[in-house]
This record gives C-alpha cells, structure tokens and sequence, in this order.
C-alpha cells in the first residue's frame, strides 16, 4: 500500500485526521480538488464570523472594504493553513479530484495530472454542497449561495435570503447591519425551525426591529422585472441578489460504488466511530448524517484518529453535539428540543425551566431586555436533557450545559455550582435551583409517577 | 423564643437566608441599619456594573446623565428588592442596629425605637466597609469611596484612585471611558496582584492604551494645592477626586463581645457552614474572611439554610469560589494562582498550559489581539487545580472551570468535550488537549515523578 490512510477532503474532519495520525508517525494523503481548509475556512464560518464581526464593530470601512477585508482575512488563513499542511511531515497534499476504484484505491485527477494510490484505510470527508432551488425566469446571475457569497465586490441593494435555517438567519443580519435592504423567505411557519420555538421567536422579532422583511410560510415561484414573486402572492421587488440557503447535501460523486459503500441521498451511515458498511472505510464531517457542523466533523475526526491508532481503546458512544448560530443574540443549543423529548418520553417526566436574562442580575444592569435559558431535565433524577441559550455571548456559555447533557452534571449539581455575581450565566443556576426546589416537596409523587412511566415504557 | 432566625444585614448573604428560612415556614427577623440590599445592590456590583455598562454602550447621554441613570436605576432595584422583603410571609423586616445582649438576644436601635429580641439562631451578615487611608492634607470633600462614589453628580475632571484592586481597577476603566482623567495609584508592583501576573500585565496594557496613568510600587503621601505627592516623588495635579479603594474591613461592631463570639480584625471565623465558636450563631458573607463577593456570600447564605432547616444532611466542604473582575476584558478566575500553587505542590506537579485568544479561530475572526486561558492541572491525574480566563465574556466562561475546579472534570474530559465552532471558550479545550498530548507519551515518566513526589510529601 502507499499509504496508511488516504483522506478525501481538507475541510475539518479531513485535517484533523490527518494531522493526527501525521503526528503519530502514519503516512497519510490527503486530498483537495478545491481550497484546502474546505467551506468552513474558504465559504462558511470563517468568512461569515469575520463578515459579523465586521458589521457589528467596524463602522469606519464601507461595505465593500468590508467585503473585500473578509476574503483577505479568509486568504490569508487559507494561506497558512495551506502552507502549513504542505510542510507537515508525514502528509501528502494532493491536489485533484479523487473517485474510488475499489475498497483500497483511488483514482486522483487533475488538470495536469493523473494518479493511481493505494491505502489501508480511506476516510471520506468530502463535504457538502448548498442544495439547489429552481426559480423560472430568476437569472443565474443573481443566484449567490455560501459558496459566491464571499466574493461579492459590491453590497446588494436589496438581497433577497431564501432559507430561514442558520445560514440564511446569520447573513440577513450581517447584510442588514452592512446596509442593504434583506427580504427573509422561509417555507416554514417560523425562522430556525430545528431550534426552540422561544428561540425562533425571538430572533423573528430581532430581525423585525433591525429591519429586515420577513416572509415565512411561502416560497419563491417566478421572478420577472427584478420582481421576486412568492406562492402567497407577495411581491418582493428592485431585487438585484438572491442567496439560496435551503439546505446542503453531501458530497458522494466519488464512485462509491465502486467500493460497495452504501449511501443515500442523506449521506453515507456508519458506526459510532465513523466506519462505513466496508471496514477500511470511513465517512465523517458532513456526508456523515450524525454531522452538521465544523466541530462536530472535528469531533468524529478525532474520534475516528483514535479508533485507528489504538484499536484497542474504547471510542465510547457518539457525543450529543452543541450547535451555535451567531444571530445577535446567539443562539446555542445542546441536545434535542422539547418536542423532539416529548417523542421519547412521557410529557410528565419532561420538567422545563426557562429564565429570562432580564430576571438576572446582570440582565438588569446591563438593560437586556430579552434572551433567555431553557433547560429541559428528566424528573427526579436532574439529568439534563437538552438547553436553549439565547444570549449575546451564547455560544461561550453553552460548554457547561454540553457537559451536563454528555452526563457530566445533573440540576442538583448545576444548583450548587457557585457562579461569578454578576453574570448572565448565573440564569443556568438559577434554573436548576428552581428545578430542585420544586423536585425536593414531590420527591414522594414525582418519584411515583417516574416509577410508573419507567414501567409503561421502560 | 421571639424567632427561629434572627439576622443581622440585609445584603447579598442576610437576604439568601431570610427568603430560604422564611420559605421553609421558619420566623426570621431581618435587621438593617442602612438601605435593603447591602453593598451589592447600593455601592457595589449593581451600580458598578451599570456604570460599566453605560460607558461602554450608550453614547447619548452625558457623564452626569449617567451617574444620575446609574443611581435611579439602583433606586429603582433597591425599592423593589424593599417591597418585595417587606410583603414576604414569616420575614420581619427590622430598619435598625443591632448589638448583642447575649448569646440570644439583640438589642435593636432606630431614631425613634428600641427594642431587645431573641432567637433561637442569629447569623451575622454585616458585611464590611471600605478601609479608610490618611493622606496629610487631603480634604474630607474630595475624598470618595465605593459608598459615596454612586452619588457624585459630575464627572471628577481628575479622579485619582488609590488601589489597583478588582474596586480600582473596574472604576479607572469606567471613569475614564466617562472622559475623566484617571490616575491609578497601587502599592504593589502591578495591578490586580492577587491575579495571575500575566492578567496584571494585560490589563495595565488595556489600562495604558485607554489613557489612564498608572503609579506603581507607591502611595500617596500629602497633599497641597490640588497636587498629590506620591512617596515616589511624582506629582499629580489639579486633582479633584480621590477615590480611595484599598481593601475592606469587615463591620464587627456589634457587641460581639456580649455574646461571646471569637473574632479577628480579619474577621468570625467559621467551620464549613458558618457557625461561629458560639453554636447557634453564625457569620457569612464579607465578615466571614472565606468570603469576599456576592456569589460567596449567596454561596454560604443557602449552605447554612440547609443546615438549620435540615441538619442532617451532609452540606460537604466549602466550594472553591471564582471572582470576576468586569474589566475590559473581563478576568475571571477560580482556584489559586501559580505562585500559591507552588506552595502547595512540587512544581514538577503542577502542569500549565495557556492559550492566547488570538490562537483561536474565533480569535482571528474576531481581530482579537489579547487575553488568555490559562489552566494549571496535575500531572498525570488531570484534576484541574486553578483556572484564568482573561477575556470579553470571560465570566461566562469560567463556570465550566469552576465546576471542573470542584471536581466535576478532568482535563481529560475538557478535551474530550465538543464546544461549538467558532467560539473563545474553544482555548479551554485545546489547553486541555495539549495537556493530554503532552501527558500521554510521558505516562511511565510522569507516573514515576508523582508517584515520587507523593512519597516525598503526602
């Protein structure tokens, strides 16, 4: 074999694993047909977060300085990255499109040059693509996704965002704050529609005050004259940009089949660490359906690093990922919402506790009037289920619930932990002390009606 | 007996054990002297933070609309806090000062009232006031402190503070973002000497950068014709303010004596739940020298709750507590600093690993230029010994280092836990995994070392 483990993919989960196995001395190729770094560094987090911060806190630059500081930002850690990975020793960047031949070769293509390699194991990190959205008479010209979106020169005048998911809810924001004029469409009832519905809610009204026109519930179906028309018969009008957000898709044009991997259109299963239906064979990132972020594609690469490099050591079961949408406020979210829960347990186990951060301390001398946390626990027995942050700084306070939800702390101990006076965070403890103080004079009942539901549906 | 509880302060700590007591049916009597609320909510945190908040986010006003916001807006808790401990049930709200007859008894004075109670317990809650400093010269008019500070009506055009603690230091920042010229005058070699040095240096950077002139290694020595000469020689001038903030002491005028309970200029000492030498008394909050902020005092206020309402239940040792300085950036941290630490264990022990905020893709996102996560952990076992974060939010960071302080994870867990992408707190995971990095390859070494060194000294 030429190599230990060859890599579709340099995005998150690609690198990560080879990183990791490079430093523990295997010889690894790792495969780009693209820019190295994948969509979060070249079209995702990176330039979004940038493009954010850039119209939250650097009102000298006009927009398109603050568009063009973005790719040069975004450049420039490509750059290293690039050139970091080139020089890391063990590591083989190729640069070519790779299709599989069998379970144990693939074929490398590029403009110049074609490749034949041979690896005991093969990790499929390919990625996803946006997913695409046919409007009759909208021109191709005027279709941006995350992957154009960053190289706009020029800030639209009127965006119109077709998608209400995180993608679509953190550009309307960013170009709203840039000064253009964003018309949100959505097909469901409510923005985020995978968060909590007090969470969409809030963001609705948010992007309300900043000026953002919402259109939920409808889809767009002609666009004629600059005139984007929707089902509902709204008419969103002077349009000169439309970034399609509807979703993604993984990236399986590699001959799969070739191999025998089984796939479906949601992307390629596997266990817990990653292997695929053919031993050697690995899918992490996002043609994995268990992953949909950059963390959680590094999480599996490292899961999956481990798994080659020391067969012999537990992996354990796959962890329940946090996820953060950097909307003002953020929202983060670990584990599953209520009404997922109420699909896998009895309403009456489900114990919820929200606090308004304008309840807190700090949430009164520093005149929040909204976000809040809601935290969703197993009666009796404290385990956290799920929490929903919407708060400025969400996504920095979310790490002490994603621990509780992984098992690493119940109510009762979320209750006695001491938190800083005056902080946001403190809503956290707040929610648990209520949650035990309503579970200790039940203790008798609840633990009753525990037992009994435990016994219906054990 | 006239009551189950009587308690004397209604601050952060008084307050916790009134509404616990009162909720558990018991009669307590809440005896204070000056405004409901305590330091917290009059002179302390409330205002403090609402000035910080103002001066960084609302632009509009003018210096004294903002003292005089900051005041109505703590008014307004301060009223509410009032009324809502006046109309609770099984709480006597007692506007008077309190001194000890006996063991049992309090003699309670107002301007028009005198009356003697007993009760079965008495908590001491009386807080502390600030330490008072003699410069020769200097006239009673211009000398503030953090209880008369909150009622300046104008900007000071040259506010000098003598104290470069967490008091100090969070007031420099507001009141030179307000347009005053600060001084800031600390005996010691640098700012925040009870931090870790390297949040000392960043925030005389921050403080540097801002405008504020900093006098280190001195003290103020007399003053003369608007000029305070500094031990050091140096001169500031055309001073009108002088903020002094050089520690607290805590009020231990209470007939202490009469009673018999042991205390120090330091302090009552207590065991784990507060009680004093004397059995039925005890002493939380600022008077108690474990206790030095509102969070402890909350902290020690609901321990001792439990253990009057229901004295069988273990109430465990005192937690480690965090602080948090709400400088810009904010310094939170929990568990003691190197040079403590060094004290405790052999320094081949005491692991330390920092990241810089920069280092962190949020950081690059962000333009961040400074602040840190800085963990010192044990070797081998992984228990965290003391954590610093110095960072925007870095309050609402450190619950998931104050909860791993206490014992709730390892840094093996940290780095096995998945933050979401991009966020600061990320620099806690990858300083966890650099421990275990770092750790795993030397495991037969580093077992031998501390094996060796608890042999040495166990």
């Amino acid at each position: 074999m030429d190599f230990h483990t060859a890599i579709i993919g340099s995005g998150s989960a690609g690198i990560t694993v080879a990183i990791g196995l490079a430093g523990l001395g295997k010889k690894v190729a790792l495969i780009e047909r693209a820019h190295v770094g994948g969509d979060c560094t070249n079209v995702g987090c990176v330039p979004s977060k940038t493009l954010i911060h850039l119209a939250d806190h650097d009102k000298t630059l006009t927009p398109a300085e603050v568009l063009a500081k973005v790719r040069e930002h975004r450049n420039h850690l490509r750059d290293e990255e690039t050139k970091w990975l080139s020089n890391t020793q063990n590591i083989s960047l190729k640069r070519a499109t790779a299709s599989f031949l069998d379970s144990h070769r693939l074929e490398l293509i590029s403009d110049s040059h074609q490749e034949i390699i041979s690896a005991e194991n093969i990790v499929i990190a390919s990625g996803s693509k946006p997913k695409k959205l046919d409007i009759s008479g909208l021109p191709e010209s005027l279709i941006v996704t995350n992957e154009s979106l960053f190289d706009l020169e020029a800030l639209p005048k009127h965006l119109v965002i077709v998608g209400a998911g995180i993608i679509g809810i953190e550009m309307a924001f960013a170009f709203c704050k840039l000064g253009a004029e964003v018309s949100l469409v959505g097909k469901n009832a409510r923005v985020l529609s995978a968060s909590e519905p007090e969470a969409s809610e809030l963001i609705e009204k948010r992007l309300g005050e900043l000026g953002v026109s919402l259109h939920l519930n409808t889809q767009p179906e002609t666009f004629k004259d600059q005139v984007l028309h929707l089902q509902n018969g709204e008419r969103l009008e002077h349009v000169d940009k439309v970034l399609i957000a509807v979703g993604r898709e993984p990236n399986l044009n590699l001959g799969l089949e070739n191999a025998g991997v089984s796939f479906s259109q949601n992307g390629i299963k596997t266990n817990a660490h990653g292997k695929t239906n053919v031993p050697n064979i690995y899918a992490i990132g996002d043609v994995n359906p268990n992953s949909a972020f950059t963390h959680s594609a590094n999480a599996q690469g490292r899961r999956l690093v481990q798994k080659i490099a020391f067969p012999f050591l537990p992996v354990g079961k796959e962890p329940i990922y946090p996820s953060a949408i950097f909307s003002a406020p953020e929202v983060a979210q670990v584990g599953p919402g209520l009404e997922t829960l109420k699909q896998r347990y009895k309403s009456e186990l489900i114990k919820s506790y929200r606090i308004d951060l304008k309840d807190t301390d700090r949430g009164y001398t520093s005149f929040l009037e909204d976000g809040f946390v809601l935290i969703h626990a197993m009666a009796l027995t404290g385990r956290v289920l799920s929490a929903t942050i919407v708060a400025p700084s969400a996504g920095e306070m979310i790490p002490l619930l994603t621990n509780a939800v992984n098992g690493g702390s119940s109510m009762y101990k979320l209750a006695n932990l001491v938190f800083p006076y005056p902080t946001l965070a403190e809503a956290i403890k707040k929610a648990a002390s209520n949650y035990v103080f309503a579970t200790l004079p039940n203790l008798l009942k609840d633990g009753r009606t525990y037992l009994f539901n435990r016994w219906q549906s054990p």
